[in-house]
Protein backbone atom coordinates (compact mmCIF):
# COMPACT_ATOMS: atom_id res chain seq x y z
CA UNK A 1 0.00 0.00 0.00
CA UNK A 2 1.21 3.65 -0.52
CA UNK A 3 2.30 5.83 2.05
CA UNK A 4 2.25 9.31 2.32
CA UNK A 5 3.92 11.57 4.77
CA UNK A 6 1.68 14.58 5.37
CA UNK A 7 2.72 18.09 7.60
CA UNK A 8 0.46 17.80 10.75
CA UNK A 9 -0.09 20.35 13.26
CA UNK A 10 -0.57 20.62 16.74
CA UNK A 11 -3.77 18.79 16.55
CA UNK A 12 -2.85 15.46 14.44
CA UNK A 13 -5.54 16.24 12.02
CA UNK A 14 -5.10 19.38 11.08
CA UNK A 15 -3.13 19.11 7.84
CA UNK A 16 -2.22 22.59 6.62
CA UNK A 17 0.73 21.91 3.50
CA UNK A 18 -0.49 22.95 -0.09
CA UNK A 19 2.01 20.49 -1.01
CA UNK A 20 0.71 17.60 0.76
CA UNK A 21 -2.87 18.41 -0.42
CA UNK A 22 -2.19 18.22 -4.21
CA UNK A 23 -0.82 14.76 -3.74
CA UNK A 24 -3.77 13.84 -1.47
CA UNK A 25 -6.20 14.95 -4.38
CA UNK A 26 -3.98 13.69 -6.83
CA UNK A 27 -4.41 10.30 -5.14
CA UNK A 28 -8.10 10.54 -4.79
CA UNK A 29 -8.46 11.51 -8.52
CA UNK A 30 -6.57 8.47 -9.25
CA UNK A 31 -8.56 5.99 -7.01
CA UNK A 32 -5.57 5.27 -4.91
CA UNK A 33 -5.75 5.02 -1.67
CA UNK A 34 -2.93 5.44 0.47
CA UNK A 35 -1.41 5.35 4.40
CA UNK A 36 -1.17 8.58 5.29
CA UNK A 37 2.07 9.32 7.95
CA UNK A 38 1.76 12.18 10.18
CA UNK A 39 4.66 14.00 10.16
CA UNK A 40 6.06 17.74 11.52
CA UNK A 41 8.44 20.05 10.07
CA UNK A 42 11.57 18.76 12.68
CA UNK A 43 11.23 15.03 11.70
CA UNK A 44 13.73 15.24 9.21
CA UNK A 45 14.95 11.60 9.76
CA UNK A 46 11.73 9.71 9.20
CA UNK A 47 11.76 10.82 5.52
CA UNK A 48 16.10 10.61 4.83
CA UNK A 49 14.88 7.86 2.76
CA UNK A 50 13.93 10.65 -0.22
CA UNK A 51 17.05 12.31 0.11
CA UNK A 52 15.60 15.52 1.73
CA UNK A 53 13.77 17.19 4.25
CA UNK A 54 10.12 18.32 2.86
CA UNK A 55 7.09 16.58 2.48
CA UNK A 56 4.86 15.56 1.14
CA UNK A 57 7.02 12.06 0.31
CA UNK A 58 5.47 9.19 -1.12
CA UNK A 59 6.45 5.90 -0.36
CA UNK A 60 5.30 3.12 -3.29
CA UNK A 61 7.08 -0.15 -2.63
CA UNK A 62 10.88 0.33 -2.27
CA UNK A 63 10.90 4.28 -4.14
CA UNK A 64 10.51 6.90 -2.06
CA UNK A 65 9.53 10.17 -3.87
CA UNK A 66 9.18 13.62 -2.55
CA UNK A 67 8.16 17.03 -4.52
CA UNK A 68 4.48 17.08 -4.87
CA UNK A 69 5.18 17.49 -9.02
CA UNK A 70 7.85 14.88 -9.48
CA UNK A 71 4.99 12.66 -7.07
CA UNK A 72 1.88 13.95 -9.40
CA UNK A 73 4.09 12.81 -12.87
CA UNK A 74 5.14 9.68 -10.91
CA UNK A 75 1.74 8.46 -10.17
CA UNK A 76 0.52 9.54 -13.58
CA UNK A 77 3.49 7.17 -15.30
CA UNK A 78 2.88 4.61 -12.64
CA UNK A 79 -0.54 4.22 -12.77
CA UNK A 80 -1.90 4.85 -16.06
CA UNK A 81 -4.96 3.08 -16.28
CA UNK A 82 -6.32 5.27 -13.68
CA UNK A 83 -7.82 8.50 -14.36
CA UNK A 84 -5.48 11.26 -15.75
CA UNK A 85 -3.67 14.15 -13.98
CA UNK A 86 -3.11 15.72 -17.04
CA UNK A 87 -5.07 14.53 -19.78
CA UNK A 88 -2.28 13.90 -22.15
CA UNK A 89 1.38 14.91 -22.99
CA UNK A 90 0.18 18.16 -23.74
CA UNK A 91 -1.86 18.93 -20.62
CA UNK A 92 1.24 17.50 -18.45
CA UNK A 93 3.47 20.14 -20.08
CA UNK A 94 1.00 23.14 -19.84
CA UNK A 95 0.33 22.39 -15.81
CA UNK A 96 4.12 22.68 -15.30
CA UNK A 97 3.09 26.54 -15.70
CA UNK A 98 0.20 26.29 -12.57
CA UNK A 99 2.82 25.35 -9.79
CA UNK A 100 5.39 28.15 -11.31
CA UNK A 101 2.61 30.68 -10.43
CA UNK A 102 1.24 29.21 -7.16
CA UNK A 103 4.52 29.01 -6.02
CA UNK A 104 5.79 32.50 -7.29
CA UNK A 105 2.45 34.46 -7.16
CA UNK A 106 -0.73 32.95 -4.97
CA UNK A 107 1.73 31.67 -2.21
CA UNK A 108 4.01 33.94 -2.14
CA UNK A 109 1.24 36.38 -1.98
CA UNK A 110 -1.14 34.61 0.22
CA UNK A 111 1.31 33.63 3.41
CA UNK A 112 1.59 37.51 4.06
CA UNK A 113 -1.75 37.45 4.51
CA UNK A 114 -2.08 34.04 6.91
CA UNK A 115 1.33 33.14 8.25
CA UNK A 116 0.94 34.16 11.67
CA UNK A 117 -2.08 32.35 11.71
CA UNK A 118 -0.26 28.92 10.46
CA UNK A 119 1.95 29.44 13.46
CA UNK A 120 -0.87 28.90 15.90
CA UNK A 121 -1.86 25.20 14.05
CA UNK A 122 1.88 24.06 13.97
CA UNK A 123 2.95 21.56 16.27
CA UNK A 124 4.57 23.51 19.20
CA UNK A 125 7.88 21.42 18.83
CA UNK A 126 7.50 22.86 15.36
CA UNK A 127 7.13 26.61 16.37
CA UNK A 128 10.51 27.91 17.02
CA UNK A 129 11.88 26.11 13.84
CA UNK A 130 8.41 27.63 11.80
CA UNK A 131 9.26 31.02 13.18
CA UNK A 132 12.92 31.61 13.07
CA UNK A 133 12.88 29.83 9.52
CA UNK A 134 10.55 32.33 8.08
CA UNK A 135 10.94 35.45 9.92
CA UNK A 136 14.60 35.01 8.40
CA UNK A 137 13.01 34.55 4.87
CA UNK A 138 11.02 38.08 5.29
CA UNK A 139 13.46 39.54 7.61
CA UNK A 140 10.78 40.23 9.83
CA UNK A 141 8.90 39.13 12.42
CA UNK A 142 5.50 37.28 11.66
CA UNK A 143 3.71 39.96 13.36
CA UNK A 144 5.12 42.75 11.24
CA UNK A 145 4.59 40.52 8.04
CA UNK A 146 0.36 40.06 8.24
CA UNK A 147 0.51 43.58 10.10
CA UNK A 148 -0.76 45.15 6.65
CA UNK A 149 -3.25 42.56 5.60
CA UNK A 150 -6.48 44.66 5.96
CA UNK A 151 -4.59 46.88 3.30
CA UNK A 152 -2.87 44.46 1.11
CA UNK A 153 -6.15 41.85 0.68
CA UNK A 154 -7.48 44.26 -2.52
CA UNK A 155 -3.90 43.70 -4.35
CA UNK A 156 -4.67 39.72 -3.03
CA UNK A 157 -7.74 39.68 -4.80
CA UNK A 158 -7.04 41.41 -7.79
CA UNK A 159 -4.05 38.81 -8.58
CA UNK A 160 -6.52 35.94 -8.79
CA UNK A 161 -7.68 37.50 -12.20
CA UNK A 162 -5.93 34.96 -14.47
CA UNK A 163 -7.86 32.54 -12.49
CA UNK A 164 -11.21 34.40 -13.61
CA UNK A 165 -10.37 34.54 -16.93
CA UNK A 166 -10.70 30.76 -17.04
CA UNK A 167 -13.47 30.37 -14.11
CA UNK A 168 -15.79 32.81 -16.10
CA UNK A 169 -15.57 29.93 -18.85
CA UNK A 170 -15.82 26.56 -16.96
CA UNK A 171 -16.26 24.87 -13.81
CA UNK A 172 -12.58 23.77 -13.69
CA UNK A 173 -9.20 24.99 -14.26
CA UNK A 174 -9.00 21.58 -16.36
CA UNK A 175 -11.86 21.92 -17.63
CA UNK A 176 -15.54 20.11 -17.37
CA UNK A 177 -13.81 17.90 -14.80
CA UNK A 178 -10.92 18.72 -12.66
CA UNK A 179 -7.21 18.09 -13.28
CA UNK A 180 -3.86 18.25 -11.50
CA UNK A 181 -3.84 22.22 -12.12
CA UNK A 182 -6.92 22.56 -9.81
CA UNK A 183 -5.34 20.25 -7.00
CA UNK A 184 -2.03 22.25 -7.89
CA UNK A 185 -3.81 25.92 -7.03
CA UNK A 186 -6.73 24.64 -4.77
CA UNK A 187 -3.76 23.50 -2.09
CA UNK A 188 -2.76 27.27 -1.51
CA UNK A 189 -6.43 27.92 -0.44
CA UNK A 190 -6.52 24.99 1.52
CA UNK A 191 -3.59 25.78 3.52
CA UNK A 192 -5.21 29.31 4.52
CA UNK A 193 -8.97 27.22 5.33
CA UNK A 194 -6.76 25.11 7.35
CA UNK A 195 -5.31 27.65 9.71
CA UNK A 196 -6.83 31.01 8.98
CA UNK A 197 -9.90 32.71 9.93
CA UNK A 198 -8.95 35.71 7.63
CA UNK A 199 -12.01 35.91 4.76
CA UNK A 200 -9.26 35.62 1.81
CA UNK A 201 -12.17 35.56 -0.86
CA UNK A 202 -15.50 37.61 -1.84
CA UNK A 203 -18.55 35.03 -1.51
CA UNK A 204 -19.52 36.82 -5.20
CA UNK A 205 -16.41 35.61 -6.49
CA UNK A 206 -16.21 32.83 -9.30
CA UNK A 207 -12.94 31.61 -7.03
CA UNK A 208 -14.88 31.22 -4.46
CA UNK A 209 -17.38 29.19 -5.88
CA UNK A 210 -14.92 27.16 -7.85
CA UNK A 211 -13.19 26.37 -4.47
CA UNK A 212 -16.41 25.28 -3.34
CA UNK A 213 -16.40 22.92 -6.20
CA UNK A 214 -12.89 21.87 -4.87
CA UNK A 215 -13.96 21.18 -1.07
CA UNK A 216 -16.68 18.78 -2.27
CA UNK A 217 -14.58 16.40 -4.75
CA UNK A 218 -13.63 13.02 -3.82
CA UNK A 219 -16.48 12.69 -1.47
CA UNK A 220 -15.62 16.13 0.23
CA UNK A 221 -12.16 15.36 1.41
CA UNK A 222 -10.77 18.42 1.26
CA UNK A 223 -13.71 20.10 3.20
CA UNK A 224 -14.43 17.38 5.87
CA UNK A 225 -10.65 18.21 7.15
CA UNK A 226 -10.66 20.58 10.24
CA UNK A 227 -10.50 24.15 8.83
CA UNK A 228 -12.26 27.51 8.88
CA UNK A 229 -14.99 28.56 7.16
CA UNK A 230 -13.64 30.74 5.81
CA UNK B 1 -8.11 31.75 -49.09
CA UNK B 2 -7.94 32.84 -45.02
CA UNK B 3 -7.93 36.50 -44.33
CA UNK B 4 -6.96 38.14 -41.16
CA UNK B 5 -6.97 41.59 -40.68
CA UNK B 6 -3.92 42.97 -38.40
CA UNK B 7 -2.81 45.81 -36.66
CA UNK B 8 -0.36 47.89 -38.76
CA UNK B 9 1.56 51.11 -37.72
CA UNK B 10 3.27 53.87 -39.30
CA UNK B 11 5.01 52.05 -41.89
CA UNK B 12 2.98 49.42 -43.21
CA UNK B 13 4.71 46.29 -42.01
CA UNK B 14 5.11 47.72 -38.66
CA UNK B 15 2.77 44.57 -36.72
CA UNK B 16 2.91 44.90 -33.35
CA UNK B 17 -0.42 43.98 -31.99
CA UNK B 18 0.10 41.68 -29.13
CA UNK B 19 -3.52 39.63 -29.97
CA UNK B 20 -2.73 39.22 -33.86
CA UNK B 21 0.90 37.94 -33.09
CA UNK B 22 -1.41 35.05 -31.19
CA UNK B 23 -3.61 34.27 -34.51
CA UNK B 24 -0.42 34.89 -37.06
CA UNK B 25 1.60 31.87 -35.61
CA UNK B 26 -1.30 29.96 -34.98
CA UNK B 27 -1.76 29.71 -38.31
CA UNK B 28 1.74 28.95 -39.16
CA UNK B 29 1.63 26.43 -37.15
CA UNK B 30 -1.63 24.85 -38.42
CA UNK B 31 0.42 25.58 -41.73
CA UNK B 32 -2.75 27.53 -42.85
CA UNK B 33 -2.14 30.28 -45.68
CA UNK B 34 -3.92 33.46 -45.03
CA UNK B 35 -4.03 36.98 -46.50
CA UNK B 36 -2.91 39.10 -43.98
CA UNK B 37 -4.86 42.84 -44.13
CA UNK B 38 -3.28 45.99 -43.05
CA UNK B 39 -4.99 47.55 -40.66
CA UNK B 40 -5.46 50.39 -38.67
CA UNK B 41 -7.40 51.25 -35.26
CA UNK B 42 -9.62 53.80 -36.50
CA UNK B 43 -10.63 51.65 -39.14
CA UNK B 44 -13.65 49.83 -37.28
CA UNK B 45 -15.93 50.21 -40.34
CA UNK B 46 -14.01 47.49 -42.12
CA UNK B 47 -14.24 44.93 -39.74
CA UNK B 48 -17.92 45.90 -38.62
CA UNK B 49 -18.89 42.46 -39.88
CA UNK B 50 -17.32 41.04 -37.46
CA UNK B 51 -19.74 42.71 -34.61
CA UNK B 52 -16.92 44.62 -32.99
CA UNK B 53 -14.32 46.79 -33.27
CA UNK B 54 -10.83 45.22 -32.64
CA UNK B 55 -8.96 43.27 -33.90
CA UNK B 56 -7.58 40.54 -35.39
CA UNK B 57 -10.52 39.36 -37.19
CA UNK B 58 -10.41 36.58 -39.63
CA UNK B 59 -12.67 35.86 -42.03
CA UNK B 60 -13.25 32.25 -43.63
CA UNK B 61 -15.47 32.19 -46.15
CA UNK B 62 -18.13 33.98 -44.90
CA UNK B 63 -17.88 33.71 -41.32
CA UNK B 64 -15.72 36.58 -39.53
CA UNK B 65 -14.39 35.54 -35.96
CA UNK B 66 -12.96 37.91 -33.37
CA UNK B 67 -10.82 37.76 -30.35
CA UNK B 68 -7.81 35.66 -30.52
CA UNK B 69 -8.73 33.13 -28.67
CA UNK B 70 -11.94 32.51 -29.99
CA UNK B 71 -10.15 32.57 -33.42
CA UNK B 72 -7.84 29.96 -31.71
CA UNK B 73 -10.58 27.33 -30.93
CA UNK B 74 -12.12 28.22 -34.58
CA UNK B 75 -9.12 27.29 -35.96
CA UNK B 76 -8.29 23.80 -34.25
CA UNK B 77 -12.26 23.15 -34.75
CA UNK B 78 -12.08 23.80 -38.20
CA UNK B 79 -8.66 22.51 -39.26
CA UNK B 80 -8.64 19.35 -36.62
CA UNK B 81 -6.33 17.20 -39.36
CA UNK B 82 -3.71 20.43 -39.03
CA UNK B 83 -1.58 19.57 -36.46
CA UNK B 84 -2.85 20.32 -33.09
CA UNK B 85 -2.73 24.40 -31.32
CA UNK B 86 -3.83 23.14 -27.59
CA UNK B 87 -2.74 18.87 -27.92
CA UNK B 88 -6.86 17.80 -26.90
CA UNK B 89 -9.16 18.79 -24.56
CA UNK B 90 -7.07 19.04 -21.50
CA UNK B 91 -4.44 21.02 -22.94
CA UNK B 92 -7.21 23.31 -24.44
CA UNK B 93 -8.74 23.85 -21.14
CA UNK B 94 -5.48 24.18 -19.38
CA UNK B 95 -4.36 27.08 -21.99
CA UNK B 96 -7.11 29.26 -21.03
CA UNK B 97 -5.01 30.44 -18.35
CA UNK B 98 -2.53 31.63 -20.01
CA UNK B 99 -4.65 34.11 -21.51
CA UNK B 100 -5.91 35.28 -18.34
CA UNK B 101 -2.07 36.01 -17.02
CA UNK B 102 -0.83 37.43 -20.39
CA UNK B 103 -4.03 39.71 -20.29
CA UNK B 104 -3.94 40.48 -17.26
CA UNK B 105 -0.37 40.09 -15.95
CA UNK B 106 2.33 40.32 -18.23
CA UNK B 107 0.74 42.67 -20.96
CA UNK B 108 -0.38 45.11 -18.09
CA UNK B 109 2.70 45.22 -16.79
CA UNK B 110 4.80 45.47 -19.73
CA UNK B 111 2.61 48.18 -21.05
CA UNK B 112 4.05 50.43 -18.46
CA UNK B 113 7.50 50.85 -19.86
CA UNK B 114 6.77 50.61 -23.22
CA UNK B 115 3.69 52.45 -24.17
CA UNK B 116 5.11 55.55 -25.18
CA UNK B 117 7.40 53.93 -27.75
CA UNK B 118 4.27 52.15 -29.23
CA UNK B 119 3.10 55.31 -30.01
CA UNK B 120 5.88 56.17 -31.95
CA UNK B 121 5.15 52.92 -34.43
CA UNK B 122 1.15 54.10 -34.25
CA UNK B 123 0.15 55.43 -37.59
CA UNK B 124 0.01 58.93 -37.72
CA UNK B 125 -3.85 58.86 -38.34
CA UNK B 126 -4.56 56.70 -35.03
CA UNK B 127 -2.43 58.84 -32.68
CA UNK B 128 -4.41 60.81 -31.44
CA UNK B 129 -6.92 58.04 -30.69
CA UNK B 130 -4.10 55.67 -29.30
CA UNK B 131 -2.69 58.55 -26.81
CA UNK B 132 -6.37 59.32 -25.90
CA UNK B 133 -7.77 55.73 -25.37
CA UNK B 134 -4.55 54.71 -23.28
CA UNK B 135 -4.11 58.04 -20.68
CA UNK B 136 -7.66 57.72 -20.27
CA UNK B 137 -7.15 53.80 -19.12
CA UNK B 138 -3.74 54.97 -17.05
CA UNK B 139 -5.03 58.48 -15.46
CA UNK B 140 -2.02 59.83 -16.49
CA UNK B 141 0.15 61.03 -19.90
CA UNK B 142 2.00 58.09 -21.42
CA UNK B 143 5.51 60.15 -20.51
CA UNK B 144 4.21 59.73 -17.02
CA UNK B 145 3.31 56.31 -17.28
CA UNK B 146 7.15 55.26 -18.67
CA UNK B 147 8.77 57.40 -16.44
CA UNK B 148 9.61 55.36 -13.61
CA UNK B 149 10.37 51.78 -16.12
CA UNK B 150 14.22 51.54 -15.16
CA UNK B 151 12.93 51.34 -11.35
CA UNK B 152 10.11 49.32 -12.46
CA UNK B 153 12.22 46.91 -15.17
CA UNK B 154 13.28 44.80 -12.20
CA UNK B 155 9.73 43.99 -10.95
CA UNK B 156 8.89 43.11 -14.55
CA UNK B 157 11.50 40.51 -14.56
CA UNK B 158 10.61 39.40 -11.45
CA UNK B 159 7.26 38.76 -12.23
CA UNK B 160 8.19 36.27 -14.90
CA UNK B 161 9.38 33.97 -12.66
CA UNK B 162 6.07 31.46 -13.04
CA UNK B 163 7.86 31.08 -17.05
CA UNK B 164 10.91 30.29 -15.84
CA UNK B 165 9.80 27.49 -13.43
CA UNK B 166 8.37 26.06 -16.76
CA UNK B 167 11.08 26.96 -19.00
CA UNK B 168 13.99 25.31 -16.91
CA UNK B 169 12.14 21.81 -17.41
CA UNK B 170 11.64 22.06 -21.28
CA UNK B 171 11.96 24.40 -24.25
CA UNK B 172 8.81 25.15 -24.74
CA UNK B 173 5.67 25.82 -22.57
CA UNK B 174 3.48 23.25 -24.58
CA UNK B 175 6.33 20.94 -23.88
CA UNK B 176 8.98 19.46 -26.26
CA UNK B 177 7.36 21.71 -28.96
CA UNK B 178 5.20 24.85 -29.13
CA UNK B 179 1.84 25.11 -28.87
CA UNK B 180 -1.01 27.85 -28.32
CA UNK B 181 -0.06 28.74 -24.82
CA UNK B 182 3.47 29.58 -26.38
CA UNK B 183 2.00 31.75 -28.67
CA UNK B 184 -0.07 33.70 -26.29
CA UNK B 185 2.59 34.61 -24.37
CA UNK B 186 5.10 35.16 -26.87
CA UNK B 187 2.63 37.91 -28.38
CA UNK B 188 3.40 40.58 -25.63
CA UNK B 189 7.58 39.75 -26.32
CA UNK B 190 6.63 41.08 -29.92
CA UNK B 191 4.45 43.43 -29.38
CA UNK B 192 7.36 45.34 -27.25
CA UNK B 193 10.23 44.20 -29.49
CA UNK B 194 8.30 45.50 -32.73
CA UNK B 195 7.38 48.85 -30.76
CA UNK B 196 10.39 49.95 -27.99
CA UNK B 197 14.15 49.70 -28.17
CA UNK B 198 13.90 49.40 -24.46
CA UNK B 199 15.96 45.87 -23.06
CA UNK B 200 13.33 43.76 -21.07
CA UNK B 201 15.25 40.80 -20.71
CA UNK B 202 18.65 40.00 -20.05
CA UNK B 203 20.85 37.82 -22.21
CA UNK B 204 20.70 35.22 -19.40
CA UNK B 205 17.49 34.55 -18.94
CA UNK B 206 15.84 31.30 -19.60
CA UNK B 207 12.82 33.15 -20.89
CA UNK B 208 15.58 35.17 -23.25
CA UNK B 209 16.61 31.88 -24.77
CA UNK B 210 12.76 30.75 -25.13
CA UNK B 211 11.96 33.88 -27.11
CA UNK B 212 14.40 33.30 -29.54
CA UNK B 213 13.25 30.27 -29.85
CA UNK B 214 9.80 31.10 -30.69
CA UNK B 215 11.40 34.02 -33.19
CA UNK B 216 12.96 30.65 -35.29
CA UNK B 217 10.19 28.90 -35.35
CA UNK B 218 7.95 28.80 -38.48
CA UNK B 219 10.81 29.75 -40.96
CA UNK B 220 11.63 32.61 -38.87
CA UNK B 221 8.23 34.41 -39.69
CA UNK B 222 8.52 36.61 -35.91
CA UNK B 223 12.39 37.21 -36.40
CA UNK B 224 11.80 38.63 -39.99
CA UNK B 225 9.00 41.42 -39.02
CA UNK B 226 10.28 44.76 -38.58
CA UNK B 227 11.35 45.12 -34.60
CA UNK B 228 14.37 46.00 -32.35
CA UNK B 229 16.52 43.48 -31.13
CA UNK B 230 15.58 44.28 -27.94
Amino acid sequence: MLKLFDLAGAEDDRRFSPYCWRVKLALAHKGLAAEIMPWRFTEKDRIAASGQGRVPVLVDGDKWIADSWTIACYLEDAYPDRPSLFGGGAGRALSCFYVGWTDGVLQATMIRLVVRDILDHVHPKDREYFRRSREQRFGKTLEEVVADRDRNLPAFRASLAPLRTVLKEQPYLGGASPLMADYIVFGAFQWARATSPFPLLERDDVVYAWRGRMLDLHGGLARKAPAYAA
